[in-house]
């Protein structure tokens, strides 16, 4: 801990993508609380763009939403691992695809209240196929979409992912300085 | 539900803020898994602009990622609240600011992967000052950025909470389309 005191933390739950832990601490500026937290190991996401500039996005079930979601290809940060390697991996896992070129887009807190989960955006570069190795509980579908299917997807509202979202607005947005 | 088969379902917390619940369930495509989610009754957070054409930001210490984090007045929705309602609500108790106009700007996941939190991020104009109501465990600072100084704050890494970057770089996208 930096910048609060931790007097006391009981762990509540421990699962296999997140843990709940009940903590009662003294905040800055002296305030007492009872603070129930999700502790997550924190993600990575990536956009990739192939050679004749479409981005990558697959398709899949999520069940806390209960919908077909469009998402960046994305994934945990296994332990020790760092998380550009695990954004390399987890665009090989989902589609097949390995970038020569990968680098930082931003990185953020997705949902400060209550989760401690960091997301590490990256934008990968020079793909080439390599084999595929789906999660044996995840069924993918791949699209590679051009940069203006993907804003009329967000116009209508089929792109209802945080991280998707953000990453293709930051695209937008360079896109319109390098001009 | 509407796409997946729940076969059981255990609420293992409830808390303040969200619930754990471990279910086993059949998805679609005939995945048969056991999926633990964080249960969230839903979040808002508007995007306020004052007659001077700055943008109102508070600051907030957040447990969770032991930080002080720079983000749009946000919260929680009621039971019972509409999102419009909650996102007006919050922007008064944080800022004493009170919207004449609120117009939705997008809806989104925050966390698919295994959280069932929607944030509806909202845009307020017409701004005029009530008595704020601050919740008792909160210390809000309260700010007026304009626009150059909030893409300052993003190309600084100084804006770091999902739903302020969305938000603003949506504001930038539509500063543009007005030109």
């Amino acid at each position: 801990m930096g910048l609060a005191r931790r007097l006391s933390s009981r762990r509540l739950y421990t699962g296999r993508v997140f843990a709940v832990d009940l903590d009662e601490v003294e905040e800055p500026g002296g305030v007492h609380a009872q603070r129930d937290v999700v502790r997550h190991s924190g993600s990575v996401a990536i956009l990739a763009i192939t050679g004749d500039d479409r981005i990558v996005l697959v398709r899949q079930y999520r069940y806390p939403v209960d919908a077909q979601v469009w998402e960046l290809p994305a994934g945990r940060v296994d332990p020790g691992e760092q998380p550009l390697d695990a954004a390399r991996r987890e665009l090989e896992e989902e589609t097949g695809l390995s970038p020569a070129q990968v680098a930082p887009l931003v990185t953020y807190f997705s949902s400060p209240g209550f989760c401690d989960e960091v997301m590490h955006l990256f934008r990968a570069t020079a793909l080439r196929p390599v084999p595929t190795r789906p999660d044996p509980d995840e069924r993918i579908e791949v699209a590679f979409v051009s940069r203006d299917e993907a804003r009329a997807m967000i116009a209508r509202g089929e792109l209802r992912d945080a991280k998707t979202l953000l990453a293709l607005l930051l695209e937008s947005e360079r896109g319109r300085s390098a001009q």
